[in-house]
């Protein structure tokens, strides 16, 4: 049980009017009794709720209620509770504040020409005086998109018109939008396995049934990827086919090629995201399956929060006119059209001669981190393929490691990770880890893998056995 | 019959393939008939398709089908066209250029400071060196957050923490998130009569049943709320109670106080949409419901699209923790959270003595377009009441005018305006419409309202006989 959930739990029990103000709380050893959780889980849930101003620490004597920390009607809580669903235990972890983030994704703005990007950023206004004053349309800014348009064209053969691209505020959205404007409770939708897991919480919360498909190296098994069309007619295929989140692989080409003609065969719409296509190592990419598909059938999403600007937040979704116009009505009622601002500051940045430049720096300093991470695991013995692009190890530990035990003493020790379940609507993947190398520099990524393989215990259970 | 409506009909039946490439398409006039609607209305369909490349035309001899505009595989159609749900026939009539704009409630960027506005702006970049490299957080920016909680405390008395506030991109956004965060399918949800169409939008979208309850110039019925209210246990009411879209009508303090027991006592949670509070003519409006509320029933939402920057496209959720961890849930689906640049741009204009300055201009400069449309309304005998603040004249047009023939004859001499029944879930109002003094300047008032007038029939039916 993580401390977040002992956390919340008692944050309920507070608010619901369980204990009056200035009232004692239960000692940490006796909870940790009740709850049979670990005592630093609840001392560290105790710790976030004096953070937050719910309880009090008074003479070393305990804790107690602070003044409003009880929720002044309480039965606020049942009609609450009821239309609840699952949180994402992702963002969960990354809402923890630590020294060694390996949990996140994220690029370290201290890659990011900053200070270039800014002097683009304020010729903007000069370029459009009345940007902060106009809305933008639903679909996205009419440049932006024709300039996308020819990009896409030249670069991967998309042949599109600008009607046949909306923009969205961040990939996450875009996903939003075309689950909701094509997924129905209890639709099919394929999920690779492992999968992005804000992804897995998108369908889940729209009552769709998943169905895994397992990923390799060398990508999927085809057959498999057949029969359950065949036998399921699922909606959608959810797929991240290059530099795979979490594992980094790729789907190779003649792959698909083929997954186009099963999506047509069998009318299962595939949507492709493809945040991490520009982050290679080696040679570039096969084409998204976009590329192969002449029947209106996949619906590619390109992130460029990753490596361009995480503070714009743009993506963009590529689709035949069909499924534009229902990816246009759901994006109405999401909200009003991405901030234009946005949008401006993005197109003049993006195709800028700087961008090109940075972003072959950029690819040259991933992968000499991804390099020092795997050379601090080297001695390890734990498994991993290693990926030619993207952000991410996918590593194997031994099977004697129990996850929720390591997640609680690393973030004891400042440090976070990705445990493998989370990427899994099965909760698979018990041994496996996600480690992020874009988010520290070099010297913090040897430091925190040393203490992070410290707190791995051997197979003889030493950690396990003081406690 | 809108020409929008006959478009996309259009376009459908063109993508499926009922027409081959080159092949003419029928005449106007015989589609005119077929589809039972004017002449004109097939006539500016057909044009439309012209402009976006689906048809072209020939020696004027008709309509041609264009290369490429035929979907290469049609059994695409029907797995979408399941899922497909009602469009908002509001972003349809937005979606028309005309000159005379009097249907988007959108005030006019010659209204904003937007040169000083891009002071401040390009200033974000040096106070934020990294602020493009930097996601927000999902609950939205601190720094924020704790000036709008300051904000809010001092000027409405709502005593609340940052961790009572949400960023939103927009009201739309906090909208969709209350509804998807605490609405179920089959839910009863209280909307006004009329009410702000987006939102009638999301709640079908979801499912929701709405009851409606009529609005008055001086309020609700209380004993009908209360009635509904122990009948049919809803879950939620959507309200929009200061200067109310589209009427302008303000719920009274009274009322406001009693609406918070009803909310209490037959658990039905408020969601209390407020963006056109700053926009008052004369008196401030009443607190907002939220200020009367001890028992975390209200949920307040705020947009400052409006009046500060529709390119930022902030707006602001305000709720007690139990509902705010549901929104937040909502919003980790949503989108990755409201991109920082928009949040500290807008922190740093929103609070300095320039916007201040700036409201009290705006709210002059407003008042007198107001003043403007209804001394242009003098003389035609039809009926409004004069709004204290906001955007919009809600008035009512004599009972034998066609509101969808008024609509389709204006959008041909370049003016759009909104019909009442948009404003509705039962389509009512079928005599009023609404019209937003905001975008438009002085002049351009003056004129677009002189040419709507003369388009309206007088009771003898002139226009009607015409044809």
């Amino acid at each position: 049980m993580l401390f977040k959930q002992v956390y919340d739990y008692l944050l309920e029990r507070i608010q619901r009017g369980e204990w009056s103000e200035d009232e004692k709380l239960p000692s940490v050893r006796s909870l940790s009794a009740e709850l049979h959780v670990h005592r630093l889980t609840v001392f560290k849930a105790y710790q976030m709720l004096k953070n937050n101003n719910k309880v009090y620490v008074k003479d070393k004597q305990g804790y107690y209620i602070q003044t409003g920390a009880v929720m002044p009607f309480h039965s606020l809580q049942d009609p609450i509770v009821l239309a609840s669903v699952q949180g994402s235990s992702l963002s969960e972890i990354h809402d923890v504040k630590v020294d060694y983030q390996f949990s996140k994704a994220l690029l370290d703005p201290n890659l990011l020409p900053n200070h270039y990007f800014a002097e683009y950023a304020k010729k903007v206004f000069d370029l459009y005086p009345k940007v902060l004053g106009t809305y933008s349309t639903i679909q996205g800014d009419q440049e932006l998109r024709e300039a996308l348009t020819r990009y896409f064209t030249e670069k991967y053969r998309f042949y599109i018109t600008a009607d046949e691209l909306l923009v969205t505020s961040g990939s996450q959205q875009a996903i939003d939008l075309v689950a909701r404007a094509l997924v129905r409770s209890r639709d099919i939708v394929l999920v690779e396995q492992p999968t992005y897991s804000p992804a897995i919480d998108v369908f889940t919360r729209l009552g769709a049934r998943m169905i895994p498909v397992e990923i390799h190296p060398h990508g999927y098994d085809l057959d498999q990827v057949e029969m359950l069309m065949q036998q399921f007619k699922p909606r959608l295929f959810y797929m991240n086919p290059t530099f795979h989140n979490p594992t980094g692989y790729t789907i190779p080409a003649e792959q698909r090629k083929r997954l186009v003609e099963l999506a047509q065969t069998y009318r299962c719409l595939i949507m492709e995201d493809d945040p991490y296509r520009d982050i290679y190592f080696g040679e570039k990419p096969p084409f998204p399956l976009f590329t192969y598909d002449t029947a209106g059938y996949v619906i590619y999403i390109r992130s460029f929060s990753k490596y361009v600007a995480p503070g714009l937040g743009i993506s963009i979704a590529v689709c035949r006119p069909a499924v534009m116009r229902e990816l246009l009505r759901a994006k109405s009622i999401s909200d009003s059209g991405t901030p234009l601002l946005s949008q401006k500051i993005f197109l003049h940045y993006f195709f800028s001669e700087r961008m090109q430049q940075h972003l072959v720096k950029l690819r040259i300093a991933l992968e000499v981190r991804k390099e020092i991470m795997e050379e601090a695991l080297s001695d390890t013995g734990w498994s991993w393929e290693s990926p030619q692009g993207g952000f991410n190890l996918w590593i194997r530990l031994p099977d004697h490691v129990q996850m929720e035990k390591l997640l609680e003493t690393s973030i004891a020790n400042s440090i976070t990770f990705v445990p493998g379940y989370i990427f899994d609507s099965f909760k698979g993947f018990r041994s496996w880890i996600r480690l992020s190398y874009a988010y520290l520099n070099e010297q913090q990524l040897r430091e925190g893998m040393r203490r992070f393989i410290s707190l791995v215990p051997a197979p003889s259970g030493l950690l396990e056995a003081s406690q």
